[in-house]
């Protein structure tokens, strides 16, 4: 398909989904704002669930992108911020994060496409988090013993499962502050100053 | 419907569920078990995701059980280390950690009846929780500035994006440890004398 089409389906997509949600958005309406008939938009992806993929798939390679601009001399402090930034940027398209709940559950079932892209995500998100935590480590603003691949998994964790909880309250769970609050505690524990962000 | 053959079709279910996966059971190979047709199933449960829904309700009201159970006199760090029991017990049945995710997902539908469930699990859970760590912060194990509603959801976080973790890992993570190393930097921060689990 030209990738001109396949970009404008995923923008409308995008924003259809994030503003009115995935369940309340019908393939019709996507469909006429990019000039397709329901079919012709099915052509290009066989359902809505295909559609959903693309798109959070997207949006993974979007966020993925602050791990490639940290800058070489951020402190583990700022790489702790830059986590905090992130969940206020998710927060701008609350759409969004529906729809990436509801692909976690896709990716449950290891025969779906959904979890070899989710096992992918999780390992490099994990693994390119751990490596800018260890330099910290090396230059000594973290302890030694800090195990940089666990800490990283918590973080992600707490991300993941208080994006859950601000479904579960309709948007009235302040996300960001809660995400600070366990990422200052973090920094007391990891620290070897043992103060806060 | 009779109770003991609902209660006999969820167990069947939770077992087929828990051994071989959500995706890979069979509504008929339920349906055998307990001596019904698969039409005679669809007569209970009218598709597999209602099924699914009350294998998961069944769940959390058992999980729930530990904050009733919680005796009188334990203290905050116990609460905490029932919290890593809970765990372990979840990874006893390790196919419903599977259901848990995918339900999860039916749940950021606010018009899904998983919603509603879910919604007051999670409330239930987290004022619950919470209630248990005052107790801790008035007896005067924990800081008194500890903020147990933040605490709390923090906790159920951690645990709700490490099964999700777990899953994608293809059950290699060690979610007790993972579990247990959140707790303790928990404590760390939270307890008044600053020592850990």
């Amino acid at each position: 398909m030209g990738v001109a089409r396949r970009e404008a389906i995923l923008e409308a997509a995008t924003g259809y989904f994030a503003k009115g949600g995935y369940h309340r958005t019908a393939m019709s309406r996507i469909a006429a704002d990019v000039g397709l008939t329901e079919g012709g938009l099915l052509h290009h992806f066989p359902s809505k669930k295909h559609l959903l993929l693309a798109v959070v798939e997207r949006r993974i390679l979007t966020t993925a992108r602050w791990l490639d601009e940290t800058p070489a001399d951020a402190t583990g402090r700022d790489v702790l911020r830059r986590l905090a930034g992130v969940t206020e940027r998710e927060l701008a398209e609350p759409g969004l994060i529906e729809l990436f709940v509801i692909v976690s559950a896709e990716a449950a079932d290891t025969s779906s496409p959904a979890h070899a892209l989710f096992a992918e995500r999780y390992d490099t998100a994990i693994n390119g988090l751990a490596g800018l935590l260890r330099r910290a480590v090396e230059s000594g603003e973290f302890r030694a013993d800090v195990d940089c691949t666990a800490v990283a998994r918590e973080c992600i964790a707490v991300s993941d499962g208080l994006q859950l909880q601000w479904v579960l309250s309709g948007g009235e769970l302040d996300l960001v502050a809660a995400a600070r609050t366990h990422l200052d505690r973090l920094a007391r524990t990891i620290t070897a100053d043992g103060a806060g962000l």
